[in-house]
């Protein structure tokens, strides 16, 4: 199990060397660096030398020269030595044997810099194999396999003939991967003038640059060159330049710990945090977060439990502790995060677009990237009636669009006079939409718009049965008190019978729906769309929604255009053969947390076996990187845009829309995504919701027409989700995709200001598990929710599953 | 003067030959591809072989080796040969002699490249010099300094140890410059096998790998090296490789061409576009972007003249007409560029922002760039007010912040109560502060907003008076038929006469502002903020704002409490004592589009000497790269916040919140910009308005306490402003900045819908100027605007002015 937090001690130096590539002279310079480190540290600092991985005969490998040439006071290590003098991913071909795992080999570095960290003060210099992105033995890239310990790099560049540029790539590639240089060295070669001119490169960039003279050519006598390389080794030169590199590494270490920790303290003075009462928060409770990778934040280790604290003084557990630790990223990086932080794939994809655009302005043009995101949408999104693709920044953005859209369609055709008549919008209660003060309007008063002085609330929003599991059986319960309108609470065999909706009754659903509608006609109310988020109304507090319940309501808003105007334009109001064309009111899904796989699909509207009008998208979109936002619509709706007045058309359209570093990382997240799951990657998580307790009738293709899937499964298991639900504390659970929320019992209610969950989580975050990590959560009142990336491994949710158990 | 379009024929093909490093075999490769090239393509299609820069003896050079090896039927030709075996950057410093510089470079590898394409049918090879980056005569690398070619990559892999991972660096390096690589070549070495590593690397990202033979070592007996060469050349192994190498290339052409066609058509079917009245689109008069660099797209080279244009075939003017061509991007790409498209240190830093955090969760947590983006903005905008950043996704977003800002602070101080007061802005006239509805109600009905269903205009708007040059004076004019309000016309000597605020009399427009708003107060109007776009407002049709006037606008509201509120809560009211406090109203600057250099300052409050207590920016943030808007406030404003109730806070953070793509661009963006302007970048342009015709009255600093800036200049130079104003069909014109606007007469009138400013559009677009490119533009009814980016060359500028006193 991987636990690889940043190898960061304030006593425990490491940096690691990698070189432009191979034979740069690697070896040469962690000869000289060790040898200088003992020359200048006081005598009780170790110094080590880790050589993590070796290839070719042992009695040549890097540590042994070491070992040769700094004298005592150094110790080395090798850790894997495979005697093929190739490249590792070749020589760790072993027959017989099991290839050494990037994890392991990340893990086994780690371990072993931690074990001397224990041993007090000092400093370990990591010597890589080969080039910066030399394949380690699984094939992996070396830059890639080690970036979970993002260790500070001391550069060997290329002093040969073509180095300059050798070495700019290396260092480029160092970059995109999160990299921070320390220091290059470089060989000042007597034929090509690369110190020169890389000095000045990495100057402008803040990176010093050392030379040194070029070590020796070996000499076939073994002991001319040992004595040839001894002399070059305790050359006085070397002295001077390597205590600047010390000097330099030293300042590097002490800068780095002294900016995680003034973090909090700065970012407290600074920063208006989203979401947060400032009176209520200091610099003890702001996470500072140095880096993050693969499902890991890179945390400030900091005891928030001792009063004592020091505002700025970044108080450690123990002075020896580790200045970092690894946090669990259990929010998903607020619902964004699918293929891991620091994706390489995806930084060169968001690189790629700013090197061949920059920027596109958007009006009357396009660019592959956009082009390319908008088919691959329509395509994947199996709606036959979207067939445009609008671009925004965020969700909320993207929904202020699908309501205007939304608006003047139904404006249009029922003949509203929009400045006199307010037009509501239909949707849910608990619905969120986005911040942005239009589409907080789309939601009922709450605790988060009803203090915005210009928010006023347009719009009817129903009541619905949610889906939880209780006590280890599944549920579809009414609001409270709302059994005469709902029905009692029934508990079904499995999630999956509920989400089979095109086999349950729906009439009493429809009944209500219908009533109630015919109610607010009566009562002369106007609307112009059906908003809701599918399955899951995310923000407003986690609720799974009973997707009959949704579904029904969408049926009945289509098949009663009469509820919702009487005027009907005859030129603009389809045909009947236009089967695509919207009915009774244009239907708006916010897909913006629910879609993308968020939910085990690619579109969260398939589980209601619903077509929008209009679906709007985001967060996973771009895999964590960078906002954007699509909102699709049907022909029709853009019909009613259309006229010979440009002041008719959809007058909106921020800078940066369809942005094309946005679009080109989109498309390379939905080409990863789409990818997982067409080679079964989630099948082991899938047959854990087949196979398991909590879904005992397996319902094979019903063959009805509506149903195209017939999975709901979960990357949490469903043994886990059955279990956790029948702890004491516990009032409900659900578990849907990647997400798990935890509802705690709470007598004093269980809304936005709840406090209940808030001991889980602080549990969770301070509480390392056996692997030494911790979890980071997010929660929403009584609810505390766990959200995996789409990556994430099996064995990795496991742990978390038995360390939330443990908590409670 | 830079002419290079991308050199893309339908009839003769480019590639460039790119190696890993140095001394990788990309002479070999090119030979090869050239003798195949002949081999296979008919007789009178010409094989043409370019070596653009050679170091060391002209007998050495490989265009001699491609002579010798190729036959009779390839043309080759060396443009620029350095006597010196050293790298071009060195070999270049001839003594006594001027450098070879990047853009005659670039410039002569299109003029050779163009000459071929005149002479018909065939295809061209052009040998770069060692690796990818390998430094040019200049010393800029080398991907970069062809980079304005873009042509398509013939990728030379190191088959040597180690050349796995420098083929791959180099891949990356070229990749984060917006090249397309169409095929890899490796030698198939007998130790390392990268071939094997590699094909499999490149066929994941959708690159064809080809394997070849080694070439024979050199022997030192030259026959026999001859003979040995030209049995390699001639094996009848590479005759089936390079037919499908050829193969590649040729489909990679075909597809690229196709695509480009494509594009118009496509996007015209699937793409909703921002600002679009779709009635009045087709497919001819969507532009396709092929990609862009510096200050220039390279756009689908199609004749929209023609009305047999047939849809999807991309019909150019002439068959062998180039598929692109370059247009200078003179809207700034939508006023968000400034530092050129395709900067590659703004791709690298958004990579490495994407490499080491990917998405961090703002809630509670603070990563670097973050906070470092906030305090560069604090530190740079020098008003002492501002304390706080909040960060949003774009300047609608920001504006929405800083109106649910501005409103809790009046609200509370003024002791309102929201949900029945309608508590209203003050504003001016035409202002426009972005596409969501929140901030569409602060401005008053127009074009953009008054057609949105939900749209309610909530405030009230002042006329204001307007700076313009006609027939070559400037001048600050009434609005029409409000000389008894502002006075009449009034001229002055120089724009920074205008801008000299401080010493001009405000007292008239003192006396009407204070009687508006105390008509106002005596209605019973309710305000909440003053929000202002300073100096000039953008999206509202380019007006350039009296500054006095906008400054009297703030010192009367900031004076005058009384008129805005007749409670006040003693507990928030500020003490006297603290002078940066609000009073009156919240005054909200809106510097999305003035702000961050884009009228040559840092700040364009700095313009009015007004310190706002909110100050929103964007667009020029991050360079063109990605969306990001930092709302900044006062410490009272963020006072107004405090308490202990969750629900009084800002609850407000879209998910990608202070994401650290978008800051750690932004952090180099101003790095660059704020470098720029200390180091004097600028000064060239500024001289034209220090001694120029338009700026007689040099003004110094006056030492009035005030002042902070005497300088006001454009990079538009003022005798051009001048000579255009003089024109018959010119209203009026102003330059600012970066910034030119241009008011065509209309008797129709000058609104968002007067179609004035399309004829000089159209003409820009589709007349090429002696250089050989165009001037793509944006307009606003009847004005047409120009906006070079912060990085745009003198001489550019100057050309530009030139053909636009030509189109007139």
């Amino acid at each position: 199990m991987l636990n690889v937090g940043s190898c960061l001690w304030p006593h425990f130096r490491v940096v690691q060397v990698y070189g432009a590539n191979t034979g740069v002279g690697k070896t040469v310079v962690s000869t000289l660096l060790c040898r200088a480190l003992r020359e200048l540290l006081p005598a009780h600092h170790k110094v080590r030398y880790l050589k993590p991985l070796s290839t070719g005969p042992a009695r040549d490998a890097d540590d042994g020269h070491l070992n040769l040439f700094t004298g005592i006071g150094v110790s080395t290590r090798c850790l894997y030595q495979f005697p093929d003098p190739v490249s590792p991913h070749i020589a760790a071909q072993v027959p017989g044997k099991v290839r050494l795992r990037d994890s392991e080999l990340a893990q086994s570095v780690h371990d072993e810099l931690s074990a001397y960290s224990k041993e007090g003060e000092g400093i370990a210099v990591v010597e890589t194999a080969g080039g910066v992105l030399s394949p380690g033995p699984s094939g992996a890239l070396q830059a890639d396999l080690y970036r979970p310990l993002r260790l500070p790099v001391v550069f060997v560049a290329d002093s040969r003939l073509g180095g300059i540029g050798s070495s700019i790539s290396a260092f480029e590639s160092l970059r995109l991967r999160g990299y921070d240089i320390d220091a290059v060295l470089c060989f000042d070669g007597s034929r090509a003038t690369n110190l020169e001119y890389l000095r000045e490169y990495f100057r402008i960039r803040s990176v010093q640059t050392f030379g040194l003279s070029e070590p020796p050519r070996r000499n076939d006598d073994k002991d001319v060159d040992r004595r040839n390389t001894k002399e070059y080794y305790t050359s006085p030169d070397h002295a001077k330049t390597f205590e600047r590199v010390v000097d330099t590494i030293r300042r590097q270490h002490r800068r780095r710990i002294k900016d995680i920790d003034s973090l909090p303290g700065r970012a407290n003075k600074s920063i208006w945090h989203p979401f947060q009462q400032h009176q209520l928060q200091s610099e003890k409770n702001i996470m500072a977060i140095d880096s993050a990778y693969g499902d890991f934040f890179q945390i400030a280790n900091i005891d928030t439990t001792r009063s004592e604290n020091q505002p700025g003084k970044g108080t450690r557990l123990t002075p020896q502790a580790p200045v970092l630790r690894p946090a669990f990223d259990g929010s998903a990086s607020w619902w964004t995060q699918g293929l891991g932080h620091g994706n390489p794939k995806l930084s060169l994809a968001a690189a790629y677009a700013a090197g061949r655009y920059g920027h596109v302005m958007f009006a009357g043009a396009v660019h592959e990237p956009a082009l390319l995101l908008a088919e691959t949408l329509l395509q994947n999104l199996r709606n036959p009636r979207l067939q445009k693709v609008f671009y925004t920044d965020n969700g909320s953005t993207g929904m202020e669009v699908a309501v205007k859209m939304a608006l003047r369609a139904s404006a249009q055709r029922y003949g509203w006079d929009s400045t006199s008549d307010e037009i509501l919008m239909l949707g849910l209660k608990g619905s969120y939409h986005g911040d942005t003060i239009g589409v907080m309007d789309c939601s009922e008063p709450s605790t988060f718009n009803k203090k915005v002085e210009w928010y006023r609330g347009r719009g009817y929003w129903f009541d619905f049965p949610t889906v939880k599991m209780r006590r280890g059986r599944w549920f579809v319960e009414p609001p409270t008190g709302m059994e005469a309108e709902f029905g009692k609470s029934r508990s079904f065999e499995s999630l999956h019978e509920i989400f089979d909706v095109n086999k349950r009754d729906s009439s009493r659903y429809e009944a209500y729906v219908k009533a109630t509608l015919e109610r607010l006609s009566a009562e002369g109310k106007k609307f112009g769309a059906l908003v809701m988020e599918p399955v899951i109304l995310g923000a407003g507090g986690m609720h799974l929604a009973d997707p009959l319940f949704q579904q029904t309501l969408v049926d009945v808003v289509r098949k009663n255009p009469r509820l919702f105007g009487n005027k009907t334009s005859p030129t603009t109001f389809p045909a009947a053969a236009d089967k695509h064309s919207w009915t009774g009111l244009p239907v708006v899904f916010d897909e913006v947390f629910t879609g993308l796989y968020r939910l085990g699909r690619f579109s969260s509207a398939s589980f209601l076996d619903v077509h929008p009008d209009i679906s709007v998208h985001a967060k996973l979109l771009t895999g964590g990187l960078v906002p954007l936002c699509t909102t699709l619509a049907s022909q029709s709706i853009f019909n009613a845009f259309l006229s010979k007045d440009k002041s008719d058309a959809l007058l909106h359209g921020h800078s940066y829309t369809a942005h094309a570093v946005g679009c080109n990382v989109a498309l390379e997240s939905l080409l990863e995504m789409t990818g997982m799951e067409k080679s079964g990657e989630w099948a082991g998580f899938q047959r854990s919701w087949t196979g398991g307790d909590a879904f005992r009738r397996i319902q094979p293709d019903s063959g009805n027409q509506r149903q195209q899937h017939t999975s709901v499964w979960s990357m949490w298991s469903s043994h886990f989700v059955s279990e956790l639900s029948q702890k004491g504390t516990i009032d409900s659970v659900f578990a849907i995709g990647s997400v798990l929320a935890v509802s705690i019992r709470d007598q004093a209610g269980s809304g936005y200001t709840s406090t209940a969950a808030v001991g889980l989580q602080k549990q969770l975050l301070e509480k390392a598990g056996p692997h030494g990590w911790v979890v980071h959560s997010r929660i929403l009142g009584n609810v505390l929710y766990l959200m995996a990336s789409q990556t994430s491994k099996m064995e990795m949710l496991r742990a978390i599953e038995k360390m939330l158990l443990e908590a409670l």
